[in-house]
């Protein structure tokens, strides 16, 4: 990429998608800014309107506009520190998760979470990918996460890379799995975990939720602590992206219905925090009930 | 088709999908068997072994197997009054079923249970048509229905030709719709209905129950008595037929993911008698708990 205009192109067109990967490319965004001379601020609020439910973005975008000196070396390396940081945050936080893991488990988790949506390692792929090499999980179920497949495309590439064993499913069919008590444990990533511990994550994290407490299955929610947002108390204040139909009605080249159905396609869905059975950031494993406020 | 092979590998094709129609696909392969001189048990037996889970095909063989007479015209005949004999139940069980929608009421329905899947009219979808033609349905939520996306394909398609309000979503957003207090009902169709009422369904069927039983929201289930199946005790005994992976790994002519990939691919799933807030047949509403034992 060439500009900051590029970047914020990608992460509105899910070319950068994943929480902490979102924050780390818009920081080189701007390093990309400050090398053409563009002005900070149009860069800024170009970079913080190209989506609006992680929170790491605009974590990132402040921890650049905290800089003393913008000039492009500066940004630059300053780019590169929360990259590495986000690495050495995951493997911190894949370490406490790991912990969770008992023998033999069998896991589900939703959309990617891994090294592709991190700077390294990831989140709760990360805690899997942990798990494992420990000995101690033995499967994964990875959601396929419509409408984008995420799951499908990204985490099974990952897993499959890593010799984790795994089946995808259909998105609907977890439900089945938890009724067959074939799922020892949910893990997911985060978008935004407001104050409360209400956590705003890929539609279909919220379902999954539901079915875990009706099935008993401990759910967790793993994130670095910059996915935190202290100042949002609740899930009912985060904003969720609504993003067009055809996501939906094309798959790639495929179109596989009418452009005219009316489609609703909420990017994200908020799972309350009593839902949730542990938040594991790199500071360690958080039991309910979740207070992040400063 | 020309015969009955051709229908049984349609069944198994999900060429014609839907219990009902399945069914009367069936009655219409034994006809073509009649026509061509076929042995009737060969061709009776091809076409059981067409599909695992819906008990129509089964009650239709039963009843072709029932007929005095074995000539063309005969078979014929029979499989004629079975097909007009469903669309007739069909309307009858969702002039019943339109009695559960209160004025301006938003439904929620999975795969598809329409005229596609049926004699005509259909159930689920049967039910929404007549309450919409009373002035009560408002708006159709239709989840996509993976992996064979009967929802975007079947069942939004009969939607927009009838002129009723609907938006697509993908199943994983049912959720978070029900947490909105957008969904006044569910309502879906039945592949077979254990004499407990357990009743196997789509795959995300099961999911929708019990996120419908955690958000208050009334889950109905719609089907011709001859899905009720008295001789299958519970749910546990129903077969679920396990679908190829290419389900999910390709979408028409597109490859999405890597063939080597594992699926788990249930066709189907099996929600308790105790989540269903009423069945529906032709012969009236009918309430937990659940008797069909003969």
């Amino acid at each position: 990429m060439k500009s900051w205009r590029d970047v914020a192109t990608a992460i509105a067109d899910m070319i950068v998608r994943g929480a902490p990967a979102i924050g780390i490319s818009a920081a080189y965004g701007m390093a990309l800014a400050a090398k053409s001379g563009d002005d900070w601020s149009e860069a800024r609020n170009g970079l913080a309107a190209s989506r609006p439910t992680a929170v790491n973005l605009f974590w990132a975008l402040a921890r650049m506009d905290g800089l003393q000196d913008r000039d492009f070396e500066s940004v630059l390396a300053e780019a590169k520190r929360i990259e590495h940081e986000d690495f050495e945050i995951n493997k911190t936080l894949a370490h406490h998760g790991a912990t969770l893991v008992g023998p033999n488990s069998t896991a589900l988790t939703i959309c990617n979470t891994g090294a592709l949506a991190t700077g390294g390692h990831g989140t709760a792929l990360g805690i899997l990918r942990t798990a494992f090499s420990r000995g101690n999980l033995r499967f994964v179920y990875a959601c396929e996460t419509r409408p984008r497949l995420q799951g499908l495309r990204l985490t099974a590439w990952e897993l499959d890379r890593e010799g984790i064993p795994f089946s995808m499913i259909a998105d609907s069919a977890a439900a089945s799995l938890m009724s067959q008590q074939k799922i020892d444990f949910v893990v997911v990533g985060a978008d935004r975990i407001a104050a409360n511990g209400d956590t705003a994550n890929k539609i279909g994290t919220y379902a999954l939720a539901v079915l875990a407490r009706y099935h008993r299955v401990p759910f967790y929610v793993a994130a670095p602590s910059t996915t935190l947002d202290p100042e949002t108390a609740s899930g009912d204040s985060i904003p969720i992206e609504e993003r067009g139909a055809t996501e939906l009605l094309e798959i790639d080249t495929l179109t596989i219905a009418p452009p005219h159905f009316r489609v609703y396609n909420p990017a994200f869905d908020i799972t309350p925090g009593n839902l949730i059975d542990a938040i594991v950031t790199e500071h360690g494993v958080i039991r309910p009930p979740y207070n992040f406020r400063k």
